[in-house]
């Protein structure tokens, strides 16, 4: 059943790969008309997951993750398709163009990574996202959605099939979406079909998939971003950054995890950044050598909010109003740490000395490294990709947050006229490649 | 111990992440210099080599790969590295420029991967060559070479280490070349130290890799590459395109392993064309159906090159004078069948006719797509990257040959003034991102 799924997918890759973007942008178009047509009945289905919810006595932030139905949130779904659907066609972009000889052109194109396996916990709208994502980008996906969102998973699921079945040029099987939790398991196997994994939801959901396949997995198991306080900082500069990254959303994998504060940074400096944080009902969890010599007014006045830190603290995503703490020699001390201890997701240096950031900027492995600003920042709308599919912490493809760029590759093409290896040096002849490079936008293939 | 290596690597590329590219291309330079000024020492080490080979009874194809005495190989050699000094830097290069808003600006940089470990067989030359690609790209890297050539290879580490340790900016673990081959398996576990694993050498050792390590892995376990000939074909470039593919270099990752015919193609053509590969010493392997109809002059005289393929043939990679036969019903059967049993290295179609081409060069799901020229170009330094790591059959990050290019990824950088996400708009505040593109080729960090 699975591979039955996977190669179905496959073969439609085969041929979703080959639309043009008008066609692949018209079939967004029809889903879009399709799903505010059949807003009633996919609402109903929404109220019975919800209902469901209720009766499970889950969470109330899961059902409010569940709900479609409140905040224009269902019309924000629909226009979220055509946003997509307006993006630059992320296809066909000649990216490298070389006249190898004469009458024989080497070419490099963007090209569809080929079937992407999408597995996301609650919200139903990313339903909606996603499809959008790849057929936009060429690319068969195979959705498995959470169990909490079953009724409005199928109800969308049947309207997106009927469309792509009637309606567009896009094959059937460019969007499959599946709803048994086993087939999961042996979806991750299929990888000589299945060519990427996308996991979307807890990181706990990350960490299991990307221990239980051989397909690349795009995501991110952790958050662990990190700012520096160096000593020639903007203390309201500082002030700002921390308390913006840490508390304007805790949960996201964005937000700060780590302080690490140069020893040299001046000790009234130090108190008023901290001091900013505790305000803020931030915990900190302090190294035991800084603890020691922090001013004794803060620890009064906020004596439940700071504790002694552990070796872990500095492994760890809160997720909540904690930051761990630690003093550092210099910025080599700080990239070393952050090297070491960090997620490679974004981390930030707080500094007016241009000599210090360029050492963290360039030293730094993380996806994104920043100064001067909030690692908040480290999202694909505020990039402004229009949209994402994730946030990557791998070291290579993508990198950061993914919007449809990210689900392209490349692929060589070469175009002939009838020329062999034999005729050239190094394969028995006496030919000499020419290898003269050729402007990439001035190419029309 | 593997543990250390690999963490010594990862402190190591820190460092030479953040080196100039004078700084990297002068290492190269010094290395070539001692190399050189240690020839002597190094080819009596080879012999060694070449002595405990033939004791061993080796097969004298690799004797003659172990060699590094003959035919200006070691000089060749260190000229390589040179060549490799004198490539374009591929770090810190801009490949995407935002303003986000005032002050508040959005860089994607290219960046090293990080730490590579680099599984090698015989041929001792690999190492300088890979020593060189990877200071040049600033990835630290482990390698681990054939026991074949352990000697040489001794004999190369101790002044490649003596180098890096005494007369460059590039830190002494950067490279570090080991021997033993219990630590191989060790090594792959290393993922939170380790980036890129790339094998080079047999499929057998490729695949083995592949199935032990979470890290992910550059390289092709098979090169199963088809030639698809259409009714619209030029007889002579199609004569001369398949016998060369198929007998240029039999062995070789890039030739040619099945060939797919048009029912339509006239059959005095068809026949032309088999004649050519038979005439070059070539079996054909022809699936039941095609061989029934096959010309029966053909059948009489060359009655040993002609036998029927079994279905496993078609996902067979021969290395050798054989070649797979079959017919398809058109270009799209063409495409089918290949992207099902083809390995996604490099596929070519010939024809005259541009519609049927561009259904090929679109379909086809492999790293290299050609029109009316040999599978064999498929090479780095055809492609004109002047040297190559290798060819990937990845569908994600680098495709086809790989040069500097295929070893670097990226990062994004933002340099802020104080901006923080609670400001904005979804954040919580009301300003709103600029998001205008800049220049990235303008653009001085």
């Amino acid at each position: 059943m699975a591979e039955e799924i996977a190669r179905n997918a496959h073969l439609a890759s085969t041929v979703l790969k080959t639309l043009s973007d008008k066609q692949r942008s018209d079939a967004l178009h029809s889903i879009r008309d399709a799903l505010l047509h059949s807003k009633d009945s996919i609402l109903a289905a929404n109220r019975k997951d919800m209902q469901n919810a209720v009766d499970n006595n889950l969470s109330s932030s899961l059902i409010k993750r569940l709900d479609l139905s409140t905040n224009g949130k269902f019309d924000a779904m629909c226009d979220g398709i055509i946003d997509v659907a307006k993006l630059e066609d992320p296809l066909n972009k000649v990216t490298l163009a070389t006249q190898l000889d004469d009458g024989l052109d080497l070419y490099r194109l963007t090209c569809p990574v080929g079937v992407l396996l999408i597995i996301f916990e609650s919200r139903p709208e990313v339903i909606a996202n996603i499809s959008a994502l790849a057929i936009k980008s060429g690319n068969a996906a195979i959705l498995k959605g959470g169990k909490e969102s079953l009724n409005t998973f199928q109800a969308m699921s049947s309207v997106i099939n009927d469309v792509l079945q009637n309606k567009t040029d896009v094959p059937d099987n460019s969007i499959q979406l599946i709803s048994t939790r086993g087939e999961v398991a042996d979806l991750l196997k299929q990888d000589s079909y299945i060519d990427l994994v996308i996991p979307r939801g807890s990181n706990a959901l990350v960490k299991n998939i990307k221990e239980n396949t051989k397909i690349p997995v795009l995501g991110h198991a952790d958050g662990i971003c990190s700012i520096y306080l160096d000593k020639d900082l903007d203390v309201s500069k500082a002030c700002k950054i921390v308390v913006d990254s840490k508390t304007n959303y805790p949960a996201g994998c964005n937000a700060v995890e780590t302080l690490l504060i140069d020893k040299h940074l001046d000790k009234s400096l130090e108190t008023q950044i901290l001091k900013s944080l505790l305000d803020a009902k931030v915990t900190l969890h302090i190294s035991p050598d800084l603890l020691s010599q922090i001013d004794e007014s803060l620890l009064k006045e906020y004596v439940d909010q700071i504790t002694p830190a552990s070796e872990d603290d500095f492994r760890k995503e809160f997720l909540s109003f904690d930051i761990a703490v630690k003093a550092v020699e210099n910025v080599q001390d700080a990239v070393l740490h952050i090297n070491a201890h960090s997620s490679k997701h974004t981390d930030a240096i707080i500094t007016e000395n241009d000599k210090t950031a360029d050492v963290f900027l360039k030293g730094i492995d993380s996806s994104g490294v920043y100064w001067n600003c909030s690692t908040r920042f480290a999202d694909g709308f505020r990039y402004g990709f229009g949209t994402e599919v994730g946030i990557s912490t791998n070291k290579i493809h993508s990198r950061g947050p993914v919007g449809l760029e990210g689900l392209v590759c490349y692929y060589y093409q070469m175009r002939g006229s009838g020329q062999v290896v034999g005729d050239y040096l190094g394969g028995g002849g006496t030919r000499v490649f020419k290898h003269k490079s050729l402007d990439p936008s001035s190419v029309i293939l």
